[in-house]
């Protein structure tokens, strides 16, 4: 198949400064979580992306010093020598597919450099707002200078390490976007002041980027464009474009990277927009208006994975180049699917921010969509290459949700024949309820993609509708191999918040309890509604904000310190926080349920406080005694419903049904049977999939429950690493 | 000279199973937050403190299996032949000083494995109570058996990296602690119900273990011997003391390591205790009735510091080995200073943890008392050896805070001739007023070190009661070289919560302002309170604890999610809670303070949500217009006083007066002017006195307020680490 002409645009080349990309797709800068201490792992990520058609990729925020690190993250740096050597790994595997480099250069900001314990320098003394507390202290004219030549000699390496396009990173609260900043820079020598003062820090640092760069080179900025902060902060049609227009004088970039969003903890979300708040393109507002004064290519991102929208985006004027950062994650292959006329193969980003989430974690970001990403190196994984089965038998998989939609459809493309068997007439399993949610729709993509792909395999058969497959019926099938994905449901007993604990009075089967199984079959729910949080992440809040829309009165509780903590690392947490004050839903938060008691029509919710016991022992060990004085304060709370999103349980029963009949596995020819995703332990969605899609590539090992080996990327004293890659593990 | 004869005791060598260990000190597992990834650090580390003189050593929970991992930080690893390399060159450095060293095997818990994404088999399956939410699968006894070959497994590499001590890890939550417990082991099998079932996997672990060491290694256990949860929890007197005799009986230990506490996140507070809670020997009640029981040595904790407790801990019969973690932490070579007879030079931990503060950042720990913890490698650094200076010239420092102290102290073991001048009479600094705050007296621990150890330096001169030294005395004292350590004032003006900004309204100068100074000084305070907080550490919670103890209604304010986040990392965060609630201290979280303004005799404090503004982008780009729909709604607090515990500003008075002079420095012979601790920007009391000790270490280079180059322990893409140890960095 041919590429769609209509999108032959999205493949013209464009010229960056001496370089010349070739088509229009561009991974902007987009942390792995690998950071410096694995380069393989930051070298697979992007040499899968380059093969997949990308034109340009870039690193992530590349440390140039370790005194200005702006991370307490893992990320990757540029401060040595080893530093040169790890990424010209990486740009070599980009070279070999013709696509360019692209280094972030980031520096500054009021971070803890926790690693190294330097104390950094920033623009003008502020402490941070967070935890640890961060003290910098403000660069005199002197320091600026260093820190210029910082810059220059980490531009010096990176162009050592072969990268094409070298950055100043401006966004995210780093040192030019500080020194730009009316509001954060209150200096009042060279670098403070008028906007040519405050410009001052960005200009010279471009100029030591070109220096180094020469002809050989182009040189970029990323630029978060308005802080979305009003007057207290940049904007763009203020000193936003200001900015744009200053730096085009000077002739200073060869390409404009535009975002949006400002330098508060709270403010990435504004950029990678989860889909719960903020559709594709949603940053054109603000690209639009800098490509309109922009003299070199201007990139903007917007979660962007149609290929339709790509061409008007680009034919409108709005922006020369696509970024993507999260799309490029979901789908590497996402260009080279357009090009050769594939774009129903596409896999795209549903904005849930699991990626964001791990990286936040201080981990290896992994992607729901596609969970191949960042296992390229270590697990040998790649996204579009599967290896042919040896054997290629009838697998039976009962369970058509996110986990096992995946597992068939890569067995599919390993070449089994595959029959997946669902009881219900949807594929999706509990994500179907799951997109009901408020702003959750996108999260659909999952199944559609996998069931859209499974579609045109022939080798793999759907049945839908079947009812729940027993284990006789699993005996009588005939396959040697079984893989179950029967999902998890909701507990009815209030488990979750504390050990193997559930919680007396509460029973999922009387009127005022509701799980959320109940809650989306319609199960009738009162006026005044309590919701049980032990969860922590989106079901929880998604229901009460759909009860208070209907009107209701509802109470938050939680055993946790904060709301629905989860959605802090996904960036959806700051404006749930804001939708909650906004719907009037209150919140109890660290407090937990001692029991439920009926009262009236209703029932009271009796709650205590986590802390409510003395704050030393107050006695020596005793049998039968707690050693503290334990407070006997209680809360009641008079409700009509409680809705349980306390913890969820897997469906075992199939298992544990299978397993019984074991001594007559023999003469079905039944050999072996694999829980894959919830129904072995429920999970995030991400990890759901990941389960499947590992098992179904494992699926020829001892036992496919179990995962080979990974390789470790760490120092070894005076060795390589161990293991290799597919040793047996026990 | 030689060692006190009334120490003998603790140098009476002691059998463990075939082992002598040399003495009677005994370094606990600790986790030192370099892991797996830096061997190099973790060798260090260790082999500073066998040369100190302890007479066994311990790694951290190290753990078996990558399924099984018991940590999301990052711990040490005993998983493949890689492993065992690197440990190797741990035990290799502590044998050579004849120490024996100890593996604490560890496995299990309900902790997410994600780095690996292994789903973790558990004793019975439930979920965790925390962010990631995680759950387990229960193991069948199919599982079990696996698991029992992984500790086997584990077992032999570590006795082939040259381990003496074997471990089976039983605290904190890990698999043999759950079997044990009725409460978390609710299994009908054979690992569940009665008393020796549920031993039953502790036990088939140890055999395990004694199986591999045959007559070549000990085998030992840690045990939390009680939960500290009553009636609820593993307790001594009933089930924790049985299974000392069981095990006694069955001859499974040739070594008990007991400590106290439960699973619960907030438990480890109960073990590590800091000193604002428990002081030394704390676990007395608990480790001594095991000692009662038990056939053969029993190793136990408690933040020993003192030879004369320690003694009597062993004479009276409480314990056979003195265990340490902190302590040895904060003195490697605490044992070999009682040997020595200088028992005077004993740096004694101060109970801060701030060591653990940094692993629960997923950092390398830190300590307060000790710089050079974890330094040992990378920086080169060993705690009782200091390079000589090459030029023993007189050096002036200005300010006997922490920071000045440890200045001085090195520096004066460096053979420098130092004069150390100090504005008041006490030497201390801002600590002489935190050591009044309840709970905290034994950080004095930090300035009287520094004042004996100084005290007894003949080229050490101390000058005290200066008052304020001006640039112009500097000028006149004719040093050459001169290091500022003149500290941090708090802000009066609100500065903290929120980058540059100050609250309108609050000025310390006025009466119902208190600043934390203030307050120690004696400023009036009114009846009702409100205290400040955007430090989110010890400052604001104890001046509030003071205050509810004088009757007064106090109310916390914090922009933070949570009261005195830093707390919770070091430990004293679960414990403190419960004393906001006993002493009906007031919180209020995640607000911060519009102004303030005058009323009646008092003061209000309007208070915002910070999440006041709507949950979406309401405007496209528009100048002077934020875009986001406001919330307008406050809340308004009437108080008498205002406590100011927002953050910290650097006293940069004396220096910004002698760079103004410097044309005047080559007349007065003055070179250079090197800031140390809170004076260039303020810090954590551990990263100040760090700073001091770092700034003398390396006094000769071009510029010692710029630290040298590290060591980075990561993998290099085929090559070895740079750069190199000392090397010139920018
Ligand atoms: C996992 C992840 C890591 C990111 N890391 C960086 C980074 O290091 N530097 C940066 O400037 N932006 C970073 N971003 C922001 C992206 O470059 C991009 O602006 C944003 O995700 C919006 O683009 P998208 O909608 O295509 O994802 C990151 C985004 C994601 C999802
Ligand atoms: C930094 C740090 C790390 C620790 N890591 C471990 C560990 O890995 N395994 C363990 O069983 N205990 C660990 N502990 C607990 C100690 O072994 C010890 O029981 C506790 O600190 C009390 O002893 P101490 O008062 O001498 O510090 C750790 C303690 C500290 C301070
Ligand atoms: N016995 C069964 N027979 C057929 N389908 C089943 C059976 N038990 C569960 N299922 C289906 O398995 C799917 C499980 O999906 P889900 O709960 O989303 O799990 P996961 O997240 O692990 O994919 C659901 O669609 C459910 O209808
Ligand atoms: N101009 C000065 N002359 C002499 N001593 C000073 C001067 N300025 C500050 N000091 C002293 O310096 C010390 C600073 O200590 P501290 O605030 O604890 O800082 P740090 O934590 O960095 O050690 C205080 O004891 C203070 O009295
Ligand atoms: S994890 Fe979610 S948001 Fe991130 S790239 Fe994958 S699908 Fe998109
Ligand atoms: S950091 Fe504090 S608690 Fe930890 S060892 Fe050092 S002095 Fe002791």
């Amino acid at each position: 198949r041919r590429r769609d002409p209509r999108y032959d645009l999205l493949f013209e080349p464009i010229r960056i400064g001496p370089k010349v990309m070739k088509n229009r797709f561009y991974q902007v800068p987009q942390c792995t979580g690998a950071g410096h201490p694995r380069p393989g792992s930051n070298a697979g990520h992007r040499a899968v992306k380059a093969e997949g058609g990308w034109g340009g990729l870039s690193t992530e925020s590349c440390s140039i010093h370790p005194e200005v690190n702006q991370s307490t993250s893992t990320n990757t740096t540029m401060w040595d020598e080893g530093d040169v050597i790890n990424h010209r790994h990486m740009v070599d595997e980009v070279h070999k597919w013709g696509a360019l480099a692209g280094v972030e250069l980031g520096a500054g900001g009021v971070k803890d450099n926790l690693w190294s314990r330097y104390v950094a320098a920033a623009f003008d003394r502020f402490p941070s707002g967070g935890t640890p507390k961060v003290y910098t202290y403000a660069a005199t004219e002197e320091d600026i200078a260093r820190i210029m030549q910082m810059y220059e000699d980490a531009a010096r390496r990176a162009k050592d390490a072969g990268f094409d396009i070298l950055y100043i990173h401006g966004a995210a609260g780093v040192f030019p976007v500080h020194a730009l900043s009316r509001h954060f820079n209150r200096r009042t020598d060279g670098y403070g002041g008028s906007f040519e003062n405050r410009a001052r820090f960005w200009v010279e640092a471009l100029e030591r980027l070109k220096k180094v760069a020469g002809d050989d080179c182009a040189v970029a900025t990323r630029i978060s464009i308005d802080d979305l902060a009003g007057p207290w902060g940049l904007e763009l049609r203020d000193e936003g474009l200001a900015f744009v227009e200053y730096i085009t004088k000077l002739g200073l970039v060869d390409m404009w990277d535009i975002i949006i969003g400002g330098s508060g903890e709270d403010m990435w979300g504004e950029d990678s927009g989860p889909s719960r708040f903020y559709k594709s393109n949603h940053q054109s507002p603000w690209n639009a208006e800098v490509k309109r004064i922009a003299k070199v290519p201007v990139v903007g991102v917007g979660r962007f994975t149609e290929p339709d929208e790509m061409v008007r985006v680009i034919r409108s004027g709005q922006l020369d180049i696509i970024g993507a950062a999260r799309p490029s994650i979901a789908d590497p292959w996402l260009p080279r699917k357009i090009d050769e006329g594939r774009v129903e193969d596409i896999c795209e980003c549903i904005g849930c921010n699991a990626c964001v989430s791990r990286f936040n974690l201080n981990n290896m970001i992994i992607c729901t969509q596609n969970p191949t990403a960042l296992e390229e190196y270590r697990r040998g994984w790649h996204p579009e290459r599967f290896e042919p089965t040896p054997n290629p038998e009838m697998v039976l998989v009962v369970g058509a949700g996110p986990s096992g939609l995946e597992c068939a459809r890569v067995l599919g493309k390993r070449g089994y024949e595959v029959h997946l068997v669902e009881a219900k007439e949807q594929l999706g399993g509990h994500l179907r309820d799951v997109v009901r949610l408020p702003g959750l729709a996108e999260w659909g993509r999952v199944y559609d993609y996998r069931e859209s792909q499974i579609a045109r395999m022939p080798n793999v058969t759907v049945m839908r509708g079947t009812g729940l497959v027993t284990a006789e019926d699993i005996l009588d099938y005939g396959a040697r191999r079984v893989v179950l994905a029967t999902g998890a449901r909701w507990a009815g007993n209030g488990l979750g918040a504390s050990g193997p604990d559930t919680i007396p009075g509460i029973d999922a089967a009387l009127d005022h309890f509701v799980t959320p199984e109940q809650f989306f079959a319609g199960k009738a729910i009162g006026e005044r509604v309590v919701v049980l949080d032990s969860d922590g992440y989106f079901m929880a809040i998604s229901i009460a904000e759909v009860l208070a829309d209907q009107g209701k009165q509802v109470t938050l509780v939680t055993h946790l310190e904060t709301v629905a903590p989860m959605t802090a690392l996904t960036l959806e947490g700051y404006n749930l926080r804001r939708m909650l004050r906004e719907k009037g839903i209150k919140e109890r938060t660290g407090h937990w349920v001692d029991k439920v008691d009926k009262a009236g029509n209703g029932v009271e919710v009796v709650l205590y406080d986590r802390y409510r016991d003395g704050s030393r022992r107050t006695t020596t060990p005793q049998t039968g005694v707690y050693p503290r004085r334990l407070g006997d304060a209680v809360e009641i709370l008079d409700c009509d419903s409680v809705i349980l999103c306390t913890s969820r349980e897997a469906k075992t029963e199939l298992y544990d049904g299978v397993m019984a009949l074991k001594p007559r596995w023999q003469d079905a020819g039944l050999e072996t049977v694999v829980r894959s995703g919830d129904c072995l332990a429920p999970r995030y969605l991400a990890d759901a999939i990941f389960d499947g899609h590992r098992i179904a590539r494992e699926f020829e090992s001892v036992n496919p429950e179990r995962p080979k080996a990974i390789i470790r990327e760490r120092q070894i004293w005076g060795h390589e690493t161990f293991p290799k890659l597919g040793d047996h593990v026990v």
